[in-house]
């Protein structure tokens, strides 16, 4: 029996389950997976061997697939990965054979402010201190691959400037000539380090001390590598992705990379054990991939297109999270994952909870850190009405994908009876099947309606289609995603984008990239402090950048950072270790 | 049947041992431990439950403890880590109950130049990629526990310049005044990235963009939680030390730590499963611990104290490493590893090769990349007798340790029965046994004399005692070891170190701190380019580092590089992946 959710911190209720969760084997027998295909990492957590398991179920048909998105986030949180769990739990209860699949935390965050996101209440992703640190090293892995590029390449600029092109010739060695302010790589470390976000390298007295030149560190998550990680079909197609991608230019302005360079191939070498997705289980023992990281700017930000893959072949329902609100995380899901995947999805569920639909209907915005405005305690059924807008327009992009989308109310103590009852009488009237779900206070069994709306949504037609097709144009892609998605005008852009727009036009590689875009996720419109549907305004796109590796373009309509930073009461100090046990204390 | 070494690569040898090795489960069996003992990583390399297998064998008695060390090291190689395992195997074709105990390799060095030393020939550690290429990720924990240290100090910096004495009370916090040309701590990384050697940080233009000043990345095994993880008894004693590592100092000159940043305990969360050692397999399918790093520097730079610990319960055999001459690697093993861990040693062997003597003899010094001067073609006993004097010195040198020499002769094809027989009458006349061994051409089945030399040097009796006592002032020790050890005439003291000789003569903790010397392996004496026992020599020391969290001193008598560079032919060229079967090529 669980803890009391309501009596229980997360990480209380967590490390009960964990007390009797299954093995890895017995979670792979459960998939009737055979011993072979899965790689134990310690007795709890293992990665599934991809290939193996492809290979034996070539001609399985794929299970239902259902993508767990939300309404434009509040700071109030919806519960994303609460509710996929719950989804995944309640499935389990009516007996489906169900996965989970979800991206794997960034050691950034865990360790400054937020928490790691593997669900809350009864419904999560356990052990989780494993899931927060670092899981089987996936990251790890990202982080060596990534930085021993930028090793090559910035050894490589310093033996070409101490080197003649005769020296060079005898190590068998042609002149890149990489123009040391036309790096576009950077160093990756998976923590906030805002003290690496600008940095000066190669300052040693010696010639063998490095290149003198301006440089940077990201976090890791954001790599290129990761986004190839999220999208690979396969190895081969990694070592592809790889060997594309752009490191610098040269003083002609010709792309570098890291086939130039010589480091691909090493480069995928520290990555082979990552492309097999881990596996965990849900506090009530169905079983969740664990795959790719959360950086949803330049990339998917999601779950890998390999464990969906997997995922669709070892069970009935596949329940993948795509993050951030539907103009953000299923967006990329719909024209970016499923168009790189194949895979076509069945359902997609918009979270949404009573206190975050007043948010956006009216209420006062709450401050985190901050006690939340006693508004939230009383019925507010106009609110709600009102915060629906943004629901309704998440369900309409939805149903543009062409298939079928499913509300999940993410119930809360504070709700009302009336409350509920406006929500669900407006998104029925929108043409959407909704559920109330108590999953963090009951687990699978409070999530039965929940489950039973999803099967019934994956049992109808449906006719999946793509927002444009990748022999559009650039401008038009954007339109599309502008008008359609997230409800613009139209879209303006920099003189600097607009001749990006232009040399991409001319690119042939255009025909099998991508659009990825940013923008912030906190408002369906650029301007984050926007809740609700805002209206009568124009996406500035303000830069485009390409990652010949993922095969993406990036169309910027916001700010990226790629080093968060960490604040001044970071998490980090509330972490132990109980050094009789080694079990960790204070990691969410 | 295992392919012929003088027609085959290391690699090849390896590919086809690893078609039919035993799992992990396999092993732990062969090793009577119970399944819950065996933390699988995939199905070929696991972790060993550390607590759980001492625990239940708190009661048994140890098993013999075998170290293998060397002359001192000559361009040609010795040959050590191929010895260490051709003894395992030797011991186990006589049917003895052994484990091998050696170190993780560094990233840096296996993608730059020098081999991942998992051995050769018919002696090797398999499987060899997972070896080379980060194993169970032991290397990856320290980085981010490091780094996380990193993180906290520079942001703390940050966020004390930015906010008052007030503003830092609000967060609970209180001003640490850390003096930013006193910082000690720096940032690490596993590969050899000399633009990251000198570098300055905190050059965004906000003032959230970190606090401007020099810093610096070193080799990740190099690091202080290196040195620590390899010394460590148990998860308490690591916890312990972590929190005691001195970052920086303030403006009064006063020690910050890691406990001062409120960063220790969750440093060593990121550490705990990087506690457990590694269990992989010879050629011969004997167990092999692998555990902590090779940077004999600032650290043992051999198999961690944990590592044998277990060995030592689990097999009746545990032959550990200490790699480098024996005046490096065996000094270090005898007054630092064994003094920390208790354990007493029942016998030493010390590696030559007929090549390596003939180099201190006399013959010309090989260069590396160059033709081998042909000198070393045809037999020269006089050189092999010239030489034998270094052999001498670090027999002698194991004797001081009241323990038994073996003097293991490596053979190698241009041998001649009259240098071996030159050898075996000196070393014999000097009190050690000999044995010739063929474990590269043929395995254990060409180890046999060298295991039977072994088991008799361990029935024997010994007398194990300590060069120093803690409670010897630092003067002393340094004295005791340059002059013993190296056959110094004295010691000479720059006024820095004669100055950092006198503060630490001042300092209580001395007394739980051992002495760990920086010098060249190269030669007995601190200049490289001397072979042989040179004589007349004084060893200067230029600096005292202290490392309080290992527990180290470190007098310096020679130039440390923590940062070593990648060439312009580095291996990484020539590392690539097989995409269909997942093999990684090229990786020693």
């Amino acid at each position: 029996m669980a803890l009391d959710p309501t009596k229980h911190a997360d990480w209380e209720i967590a490390a009960e389950a964990e007390s009797r969760m299954k093995t890895v084997y017995e979670l792979g027998e459960q998939l009737g997976l055979d011993k072979e295909e899965v790689l134990p990492y310690g007795h709890y957590v293992g990665k599934l061997d991809f290939n193996k398991i492809m290979s034996r179920l070539a001609d399985k048909p794929d299970g239902k697939y259902v993508d767990v998105t939300a309404i434009s986030p509040t700071p109030l949180g919806e519960g994303k990965s609460t509710c996929a769990m719950g989804l995944v739990q309640g499935l389990g209860k009516r007996n489906k054979s169900v996965v989970g699949a979800i991206r794997q935390p960034s050691g950034g965050p865990t360790m400054n402010i937020k928490g790691s996101a593997a669900g809350g209440g009864l419904a999560q992703c356990i052990p989780l201190t494993e899931f927060s640190l670092g899981l089987t090293g996936d990251i790890n892995a990202i982080m060596n691959a990534h930085n021993l590029g930028m090793v090559a390449l910035t050894s490589r600029m310093q033996h070409e400037a101490n080197y003649t092109d005769e020296q060079l010739a005898q190590r068998n060695l042609k002149r890149l000539d990489i123009h040391p302010k036309k790096v576009e790589f950077n160093w990756i470390m998976d923590f906030c380090a805002q003290a690496l976000r600008d940095i000066t390298i190669g300052q040693g007295p010696g010639k063998m001390d490095g290149f003198t030149m301006k440089s940077s560190f990201a976090i890791a998550v954001s790599s290129e590598i990761m986004a190839i990680l999220a999208i690979a079909n396969d190895l081969a197609d990694m070592r592809r992705r790889i060997a594309k991608i752009v490191v610098a230019y040269d003083k002609q302005d010709r792309p570098i990379t890291t086939a130039d360079l010589e480091v691909d191939g090493a480069m995928t070498a520290w990555m082979v054990q990552a492309l097999n997705p881990n596996l965990m289980q849900t506090l009530e023992g169905q079983p969740v991939l664990v795959h790719a990281g959360p950086f949803a700017n330049i990339a998917i930000g999601q779950s890998s297109v390999i464990a969906d893959r997997v995922g669709l072949k070892i069970a009935d329902y596949n329940v993948t999270e795509s993050g951030f609100g539907a103009d953000i995380g299923f967006e990329k899901f719909w024209n970016l994952k499923c168009r790189f995947s194949g895979n076509k999805p069945n359902c997609a569920v918009v979270v949404a909870t009573i206190r975050a639909l007043k948010c956006h209907g009216g209420a006062p915005i709450p401050v985190p850190g901050k006690p939340m405005p006693v508004e939230y305690n009383t019925e507010n059924v106009g609110w709600v009405e009102e915060g629906c807008k943004n629901l309704i327009h998440h369900i309409e992009t939805v149903k543009k994908a062409g298939i079928n989308p499913v509300v999940c109310i993410n119930a809360f103590y504070t709700d009302t009876d009336n409350e509920i009852a406006a929500v669900r009488r407006i998104c029925e009237a929108a043409g959407a099947r909704v559920a109330l779900s108590r999953h963090w206070e009951h687990g699978g069994e409070g999530a039965l309606e929940f489950a039973d709306a999803v099967v019934d949504a994956c049992e109808e037609p449906n006719d999946f289609k793509f927002l444009y097709d990748l022999s559009d144009p650039l401008d038009k892609r954007i339109d599309l995603i502008a008008r359609e998605v997230y409800g613009a005008d139209g879209v303006s852009y920099t003189p600097e984008a607009q001749a990006k727009l232009k040399r991409l036009g001319a690119d042939p590689d255009m025909a099998e990239m991508g659009t990825c875009m940013v923008k912030t996720h906190l408002s369906l419109s650029h301007n984050p402090a926007l809740k609700g549907t805002p209206k009568g305004w124009t996406l500035p796109i303000r830069d485009i950048l390409t990652y010949k590796g993922a095969g993406f373009v990036v169309p910027v309509a916001g700010a990226i950072s790629l080093m968060p930073g960490t604040g001044s009461d970071p998490a980090y100090r509330r972490v132990d270790v109980d050094v009789e046990t080694g079990k960790v204390k204070g990691v969410f």
